[in-house]
């Protein structure tokens, strides 16, 4: 009988159906952590031979093999009788070089610190492509705050005109929210990046084993500490879904306005050919459904950190089966996140601004109320609550598009009521707070949108991109290392 | 009319019945930001006197109108027609020290950067006092397992024996949890610890103020830059609910443990009358509701998160009302955590644990088998998949009672027929397998349940603890500095 | 020593600090039960009476004493240091009795059954308001869809402007989502309206109790059997929170058409004085807060479905505390969506609509395009793919303002080159596809907008209205009948 | 140029790049109303027909290419580069027939309509599927029930021994909570089964269509009406999530006893071999993942709730992209439910009791103790509370394996120190209360476990199971007559 074989029988020897089997195998979700399994069987093989808990030549046999099963396995979808990918591997491995040999791959380990390590390995990869992809998105959108210093745009709150803005200010607000999201995925790429290699099935392993060596050979941190809690939490898995949902507000955030803005009531952008849909049977359309589809995919990212949360709160230790569908949830939130990030930067890309409608939409709305509120107050002495009630009743008195003069008129009749004062303005001082471009200028505190503080900002935001991008590299550097000290060790050993 | 007259009226002259003021009102929720709105506007009054925005006199009027307001108010729960507690208090400002004066309150921010700011504090605070709850629960953790080192208990996979442990050992493992989520609180308290004081409505303001001195009489690190970004993100509130949650996790994994260890049918443990319910009807009964509904209770922490995210994935920039939904979510989770941490702690250092219990309980299960597998691989060189499929028939032909030599037949008769090969083990080398504290002793790699294990990993959590603690009693200093500082400078205009 | 004081020692003799009893007491939420289980009481000492498991003249102490203690604490914050609203009535009782008689109440039930009758009690209750609130909100909708059956509006999908529509027939969309969800309503009162009284703690009495006297009283439609399942389920909770999730989509939906439509770029309505806020820096702002509040709340209703679902997922049967958790979660929601239904209700009915600016609005993004390719397939036989092809192509070629005749030469310039063929239309029949009023009057398939259509539904809607009132006075009646057979039963014990 | 490169060239002439396709192709998905969308293919070329609005050789030959169609793609996974299923069946159409045929295939309708449509057959099927595990799992355990009415278990509240109860009284309690599961699927049933084919893109259709007659040939209920409404609401989407979610609790919870039940410590029941799974590393384990999984995956369909809920709710009218990922949200739901009924159903019913286990588990906990005092108030008159603080304080005093003798004597020292009164038992009562089968068979009130009361429990589910396999054996039928109907037309057509 071949070695896969008396594996096999001995797992399903038990009478299961094959509904049973398909509902408790996650072979479906293990393509995700295939490469992660390989390297981490490689990396055990290594150290159990360093160790001398196997023989070198078993180690010897071990290693092309798996060389051999991966080249087979990559890029397809997994297939098989197989629980899952751990046991298809040794499976695997035992049919190319007998039980013998093969049957010493799972010494000194358990499938639940197997499990738990690809989970991380595989998470840790993940977390650095979605990090690829929150600081192209804000390359993207700096780029073009660069060029939109001087766009005016109304300034909303409550989705109604407020006070003046500009379009860089306003992309830059979703800059500085993805800068904190990059901070939340370097924590839980923190959190993830230790190895719970060696504890075993819960309570570690009597062999000698050097678990300092398999954690470096895989690019770990360190050791995932306590056996028990390395084969049981998953809060790496809470934290990395909770930096995705909050990432996913941000993005759901910016999908929205693209939304709103390509719609014929804003008009303020047009997609990119590449990004509008047409329709079924409106030849007419030009749908935003890129940034419909981005919403709502982000809705089953928060879905996936409720299901994991739900399903790890009621655990007692230590390992539970429930864990593999956290898993599945967790694949599920990073693939879509990692394919919104890359279509939404293009889309967001391939916006053309409508200047022209932005700023004329600007003008309306009466816009100019607080600069008129704040001219009472620094030239009139007013008290700000008086000033502010003063210019509320002019609001409601004159039209839209009321003038200067109007406006003069409404306020010393306002202030004659609210106060019981005479109010003389001056027609340029009026004028002067209407202006947008004025009102835009004057707002350089703390991040305003005067074109000035802008620039800075876009400065500092480059500056800290640049930081994280160093981040990204060096931890791609990490990895690539650990790799080649285990190549180096393989063929010591394969010779 | 007296000046909270006039404020009042300006906002309800519109004709809103009662249910729609109560619908819009959040003084329900404000006591939980009111000590941090007066501070609030201390910050600010004392930053408008210093860059003369208004004059020393009006400051020196309502620095003292605030304290007295604070005394009043403190501890009582809000009441009123306003619309929030920034309202009531600038009402009660005016009404103290007129129009003319108080009006100026308002100067140069808005209620969109106030409230920020007031929720930045508050939550602040919370995090604080959740991270004393979180450290005091560690340490009883820690002071539990100290004694407990040799205490054995079957390890559980599947809430199946699995291979023996010791109390000590699983006690760590949630404290290992606790450390991490630890680490989760003081990110979110660096997020959420910036000042977004300036940001006005949304475009900042126009006035020369100082953000900078704002910040630091209020303890902040620094500014929340981009006005924008400042009153319309709430990232560090979902962050900080992302923390509670996962925070929950591991909270009510220990209230399940504690639920099921008080069993009848564990009996592992048996709770402290203090913490132990009785029956309305079932005089016997000593029933765990504390440890339930801490359970329960952490997935209403779950719900505000998703009751947050929720509300804030939708919505395009800047301030919208919503976001005073979101802050009843944060409120009632941090006040949920709170509580749960504090009296949490207390039934987990009432506990009596049956050691006898528990140890009896590890000898049931043929908890023994994964040893005999090593012993057949360690001694007997036979590979670990071909040992562990020997074993597997033995835990299938033997009584759970079994003894050594029960267990020597029955591994020959499984050998010869799995492997077809003849296996000879020797009394001894069983026994010594089957010892729960010689099982145990040998499992010291990885954090294991071996006592010296332990013992090591006791002292590392322990000065973990300690540098935790530093931290907080740093942020706390800070803190009480910033007060100080801000109280001086009131004297020095109050005069 | 009182009665009172006996049984609250005996609970809380053991000693439980503070911060414990405040954890457990359910006080706080209880006043939303308390008048339902004075209900519960009495008619559970009338059963008592009737069976003669207690002495006549022990009913007839404990109900005055029950009419006492009602009238004492309605409206009344429930205080003290009573574990719940049970606890705190018997002790009442006792202490208005004696315990000789008052002592009695408990007999033959137990707070797991209590608690199951207050809460269905009162969630009906809350039910049938919320009813009350969805009939309310269509009448209201329906009546301003009668006045608005020749008002066009631009029909969107994607928030594009698609084909053209009436405002009568977008508001009937709403309304026939709230008929589905008057039906879920109606199933979920079904669903909790059965008694669980006589459960007892989870295995019933062994005392000759009439459940069907109690139910009757209670005004339920039957019994909750199996007495097990009667005090650990809570899917009636489940399910009551899942339709007022469904139900808060419905109103969400409809609070972001408000915002929508009163922003300045789409000034398609106004809200009424009493429905726009004010700012407090911005005089200006006219802002929806109320619907803002709104959409955001729905989503803390399905939090706490969430939170609802989360809770009873892992408990095995019966009672378990974590219930108790549950149920504050379903008075949170019930109480947010009875004022956010009548609030939102006053919103939509203050709306202005702009008129003008829908119909001009209509009239932009080349709405026409699927009337035109319908009059090629229809009038020129070309299939209908074929047709959208070419107006595709003609939409991409002509201005948004085109007329007929640029339209007549983009399409014979498009048919020559996607089908080869020359392609000739009239003026008039373009200029007939492109009227709005035309286009509109011919969609009277399926609900279109057609005004003869709307307005047949229109009736039916009023109808499928009344019948559903009709079911709310049904149930309301019974509700009273009980009531009075209740009080005369009262009578005939009391004398 | 072939039909379907016309199309997807019109399609996808804008230069989408691979990914961007990627994410918007719902073809991943679309597999699951493959059948749903060529039966109403079928259905609406049948009616075009009949209507005149195409040619009845059109028809002929556009029939039989859809079956052909079906045949080829019926059990593979969909490939190519469609954007979805409808795009793709209408370019094999083309493809076949030509595009002055197939073009015609999409007259009088839209992808709005034909989604929708599409979803409400394909989710009625999933339904019906869900509603036939439940009757199945009812079914067994009501088989089970029989046998099991003698077989004494503790009663738990608080997972504390409370109460004697039955094996089959406990499994009822599941019965029940299946029964109300049933009738919301139902009721879910009965929202989805309306057709809104007819509706067009959202404002139905010019076109003389016969909506009745594609509702007859899909056999729905009846029509959708409010063509907006029928496009854009999805609460069947979220009423059948949300009976899924309430019916994942049920099972959820019957798992979780299942693992309860297994565990070493309650030993109460054994899984059969094909449900119970081994350990890579313990070869003694015998671990319940079939029950693990099913816990875990009912939090992964209360995810998928959460997600359709947040994606609809912030949705202006009509249809938004967003709701493809509600479906998806939806499929992966109704999937995990089928299997879930399917393996859990089998997993109970391998389920072997351990019958001496169970009753001696009974005998502990003093689980007579509510018996004792009923007996005090019964036979000696005592008031319940005065009896239950006697008891309570005798439960105290004594040892867990006290017999009568000290029961006696510790009554008559409580109630002196309680009461001042003496209390003299006799052995006989005493010994009877403490009989569990005598407590249990007392227990006949309310679906109590006394075995008569559950026998004739057991009686009426049976008949409402037998009833609801009717409802479904109707269901099926008509969706059979339909079918049958729809053939004779197409032969009549193609002749």
């Amino acid at each position: 009988m071949k070695g896969n074989d008396i594996l096999r029988r001995e797992r399903f020897e038990e009478a299961q159906d094959e509904s049973t089997s398909a509902f408790l195998s996650s072979l479906d979700q293990d393509s995700r952590i295939l490469e992660a399994d390989i390297w981490v069987d490689k990396a055990h093989v290594i150290m159990l031979s360093k160790t001398g808990i196997i023989r070198t030549e078993d180690a010897a046999a071990m290693l092309p093999a798996l060389d051999q099963i991966q080249k087979r396995l990559t890029g397809q979808p997994l297939s098989g009788d197989y629980e899952d990918v751990h046991v298809m591997l040794e499976s695997e491995v035992i049919g190319k070089v007998g039980e013998t040999v093969g049957g010493r791959l799972h010494t000194a380990r358990s499938r639940n610190d197997e499990v738990a390590t690809c989970v991380r390995v595989a998470l840790r990869e993940d977390l650095l492509q979605i990090m690829d992809g929150v600081l192209a998105l804000q390359s993207t959108l700096l780029e073009m705050a660069r060029e939109e210093t001087d766009t005016i745009l109304p300034g909303y709150t409550h989705l109604q005109h407020a006070q003046p803005s500009t379009l860089a200010h306003h992309l830059l607000a979703h800059v500085a929210s993805l800068k904190r999201d990059a901070v939340r995925l370097m924590a839980a790429f923190k959190t993830t990046n230790r190895s719970p290699l060696g504890a075993g099935a819960l309570s570690s392993t009597p062999y000698p084993i050097d678990a300092g060596l398999t954690a470096r050979l895989l690019a770990f941190d360190g050791i995932a500490e306590n056996s028990m809690d390395a084969v049981s939490s998953r809060d790496h898995v809470l934290e990395s879904l909770a930096a995705l949902s909050i990432l996913g507000v941000t993005l759901s955030r910016l999908a929205e306005e693209i939304i709103l803005w390509t719609s014929d009531e804003f008009d303020f952008a047009s997609l990119g050919d590449a990004y509008a849909s047409t329709s079924s049977i409106m030849p007419q359309k030009r749908n935003p459904d890129v940034a419909e589809l981005a919403r709502a995919r982000m809705s089953s990212v928060l879905a996936s950190l409720v299901a994991a949360v739900s399903i790890c709160k009621d655990l007692p230790l230590s390992y539970n089966r429930d864990l593999q569908e956290a898993n599945a949830q967790l694949w599920k939130a990073t693939e879509i996140m990692r394919n919104t990030l890359r279509v939404l930067a293009g889309a967001v890309s391939s916006l053309t601004f409508h200047r022209d409608e932005m700023e004329s939409a600007a003008k309306r709305g009466m816009i100019w109320a607080t600069d008129l509120a704040d001219l009472l107050v620094r030239s009139h002495d007013i008290p700000f609550r008086s000033a502010h009630s003063i210019v509320a009743r002019v609001t409601r008195t004159v039209e839209d598009e009321a003038g200067p003069e109007d406006i003069r008129d409404a306020l010393a009749d306002a202030a004659r009521k609210i106060t019981g004062n005479a109010l003389h303005l001056g027609l340029e001082e009026i004028s002067a707070a209407m202006q947008l471009r004025l009102a835009i200028g004057s707002r350089k505190a703390c991040g305003g949108p005067a074109p000035r503080e802008v620039g800075r900002m876009i400065r500092k935001f480059q500056s800290g991109l640049a930081a994280n991008r160093k981040w990204l590299a060096t931890r791609r550097g990490r990895i690539a290392s650990a790799k080649e000290e285990l190549e180096a060790l393989q063929s010591s050993i394969v010779g």
